[in-house]
């Protein structure tokens, strides 16, 4: 049984991380805390969880927290947790960061999308990016995850076979993202209120968003040369979930058709308990991931370009479940435990 | 051709007024401003406006408005139009208010519902309430309208019949009210946002909503002696409508039954060209009203009881359609213009 | 580990049975089948499963049931249940059925409300109502489960600490019903499409809905008396969850109040782990509810009346969910066991 | 003052058609009838429009239908047009046929598409693509119209300033498009029912949609040469409105910018009432075009290639919008009326 902190516990990916810990055997939820800086019961902040917790959520005390976690997860806002991880890890605690602060490893790209220079250096060196499928060996001792945004998991899942295997041309990406709402965090913006988001739809941040030089990074060490990507998201009415249509072109004429494709993807994903792969005819939908953990992917042949879809829900595969997919891995418990 | 004035415009109310007063054919929006002060082309505010009004919403000028319009609808927040419709008023100008400054008779009780003192008891004694299946012959000649709340209008349309032929026993009024987000005006509250409001339900401000007091002085006038209703506003994740569904105990056991109800409730709104009474068999449902300036409402014969559902859009017949209903009594215009 | 069989999966209850049961440590599903006839992976008919189980669903074989299963769930349409129960309990399995048709006893109102004849009265007679707050002991002991319709199971919540006391006007309940798309099955229905519900809200089956008989049976158990109640079904645009208002006269005039009201409801409920009684200023809404086996419940003093607002999700506590409680209970494991 | 016959009323199009036409001054719908054959009261049908319209829907009776009205306009599904349109424009009727029979000028291709034979190859050669954008002068002295479909409308317009200026590599096109469900037509199949859509998103008929030939067709014609095209339709959770996202390489590097793009777009529409450009750093979006017959369109740089996004209301200027548009053009009404 391990004994776990949670900093920032007000927000989407905090609500959603206790929910799934609370599933899970082998853990505690030991302490949780919130910038706020008020005392109150959990299941006054989210009343869904009376009856399942009984916990209070104090403001932050880094000796507490260290006293009574093995491992912290923060919850916080970008530039937020790389005020605090530096203290956890000096203690000697493991941390999974859901913001983006260990994300990039370029700062001054870092600078550029969060208008803030880092103010960690140290530990940014030492951050695994916790993407398990392409990363588990390095998380099984990482003692910092830094845990993937949600753009950047569907985005990277999807392309991870052809880049590796060097089947596309690699600045012909092209990702037509849509997003629920949740994506966005919650605040206070009047873009975000029911009568602006409901019966709407719309793009946003047209290849301006953060998330594209977190997509560029990784997809560039899968290739092994500098990627650069299209990258258009858009806003759906609905609350979780992120499906991506990505458009690229093959990087030779005698490329793999469609079931070929279906072949090496799922060769490539094999031993993966998340990510599935649709068999010919079949499509990816919000639906059959929202909810759960799964990257469901789909890949069409189109001449000479390929098509993927690839669907994920943004609070669990984007952020809180593979937070503790990751956790999972760190302390060896059986990959799914509380996931499915 | 008369000269329309808007004060307040960046509001669900006020956005409605200037769509449905761009489709009338004998008015001109001739000045259009809000509290902000910012000199903002309508159409940046409300890109759907580009190519159909090309104003600039100014920061509020009496002087000007007073210059320049016949008519001034104030779509502004409760306290805020009783400062602003005096100076209009003496003017000679019309003024119709969308705000509750006007509604309520009592001060005390707009006291304690809008935490504030009144401060224009004068006019509060000539405003008309602007419901015009009760009060249009006072409209046509009334120079300040308190145009009625949303909940009010439905519920009074819906009772009225049974009250005013004296079929109820008048304390036995149940309402069970629900309503689209937009009822609860434009405003940065977290209860508003996306992910709150989407797939949930639930009610509030049970029996404590500052329209249960406007509800009651109308239903009191029609019955000519004191109601008191007991009134439970829900919300619904939907962005405009109002449905009412409202339980009354018969004031004797040889009551009318169904069909004689739908009969007399026809002969009471027989001329009336925004009130549809269901057949036998037929259910409103928002569907059928919003977007339009609609009253549907159906009687349902319960044993001792009687049940009434009623519906409207909360925007138009509920506020600025109403409002245009209630400018076309006073000029004398088919009271449909604009609003078929 | 024990066996179990489930007939019915392609509905919305039978998905939601498979979803439940596949996080249960101490059952497996056996088999499963459906009336369709056809031999098709789950995972075929809900992708959404692929990963999670790899059975397929075959066409109903009554002896390889048997054979295979320890209890069967009966996710049927009414009137179908009703012709396989009888041979399953012949051969000694324990049978829970998610149908109405073992729900009602009294014939006559079975076959007003359903529309055929019943076809087993006696198992009818020995059928237990699945509602384990008020039948926990009976059901430890049960052959064959009648599992509560959705409306049922939250409107006799809400109401049995009122009736067991004695607290209120028997025949002055008058419910206020809403519930989302779900509550009305998987059915190729005009009024089902999407573009019929979204955006719209309505009543309808307004006091003939066959809950109604349901709902007053079992209300007239807990008073000792004959109960007539008034019950208005209204249909949500919303996938998931059912919410109640209620409104009853109290009985004598020196009642309690809502203080009062709250400390009855939490002590009669004391021990149940999946009934929570809101705090004084608290409300129950679906968010709290929906996707968990809870059931929500405020209680509000209004003069001589009582209102009482309740919330569960019509498939989990509603249907599903309650049906593995059942199980829980009469197989000793943990009551919350799959459901938390 | 014309008559107006309408084939066709029980689907999104024929009601839309009613809702636009009787806001109409200068027409009169003289006779209304639809496939059903049964006589029912258009307002019993859709009671939205009981106050608004009294007509009764009748079978189809071709001879009635060529004495009373002046134009008729065919809102029935494909392949029923065409057995229909010979009889009223050898009667000399106008006739303005929503379906897609007369769009496709390749009898193969609609063959391919459309699964049948074309039956009326004489007129298939008359008919003008009613996109008063691109065909105004021919729409003028049109005797029969093939209304476009709502996805070729909203991509024909996005696409072709670019084209008929040669500035893009010509088979470079990918349209991720989106659609709320409307798009489908009303009809009873499992995935358009509420629950199905709700809270979903997906891609469908990826490269096969039936649409993806009629944009060819239009776009080859504006190119002055063959155009093949990437065409991924996506399913939205709303009822109405298209928006398109669209993705083009530069036809040489020394391309426009963004700036020059808006301006080069703003010029192609100068005298366009229902085409809107949006300035830089705008997006379009559905709530700005969603109830009116608007295209809204925002051109974005992106080094060698262009991004375009444009919307619309697929019932509206995808559909009976664009249809009474043309209508209008061929009385020599203004263009906007009962549009606006």
């Amino acid at each position: 049984m391990i004994n776990i902190g949670i900093i920032g516990v007000t927000g989407y990916t905090g609500e959603e991380l206790i929910d799934v810990l609370l599933r899970h055997p082998q853990v505690r939820i030991a302490v949780v805390c919130s910038r706020s800086g008020q005392s109150v019961k959990i299941s006054d902040i989210f009343p869904k969880f009376k009856g399942r917790i009984d916990s209070v959520c104090a403001e932050i005390d880094l000796k507490k927290i260290t006293e009574e976690s093995d491992l912290v997860f923060l919850a916080l806002p970008h530039t937020v947790s790389m005020e605090i991880a530096p203290a956890l890890l000096k203690a000697g605690k493991k941390v999974i960061d859901l913001s983006a602060d260990y994300r990039l490893k370029n700062i001054s790209v870092y600078k550029k999308f969060y208008n803030t220079k880092h103010k960690d250096k140290i530990n940014l060196g030492l951050a695994i990016y916790g993407l398990p499928e392409i990363y588990r060996l390095k998380i099984k001792n990482a003692r910092l995850i830094a845990n993937p945004g949600c753009y950047p998991t569907v985005c990277i899942l999807a392309l991870a076979p052809l880049l590796a295997l060097d089947l596309i041309e690699i600045n012909s990406i092209i990702i037509d993202a849509k997003s629920g709402t949740t994506g966005a965090g919650k605040k206070l913006a009047e873009g975000l209120l029911f009568d602006e988001v409901n019966e709407d739809f719309k793009a946003y941040k047209v290849n301006t968003h953060q998330h594209a030089p977190e997509i560029e990074q990784e997809l560039s060490k899968l290739a092994g040369k500098k990627v650069n990507i299209t990258f258009v998201p858009h806003l759906l009415p609905i609350s979780r979930g992120i499906l991506a249509t990505i458009y690229v072109k093959k990087a030779r004429h005698q490329a793999p058709d469609t079931k070929h494709l279906i072949s090496l993807y799922k060769k490539f994903y094999k031993k993966e308990p998340f990510v599935r792969i649709k068999d010919s005819g079949g499509f990816p939908r919000l639906k059959d991931v929202v909810k759960t953990n799964f990257c469901d992917i789909g890949i069409y042949d189109n001449k000479d370009s390929i098509i993927i879809i690839a669907a994920i829900d943004n609070l669990l595969k984007g952020a809180s479940g593979q937070a503790v997919q990751n956790m999972n891995i760190m302390y060896k418990f059986p990959e799914h435990t509380a996931l499915l």
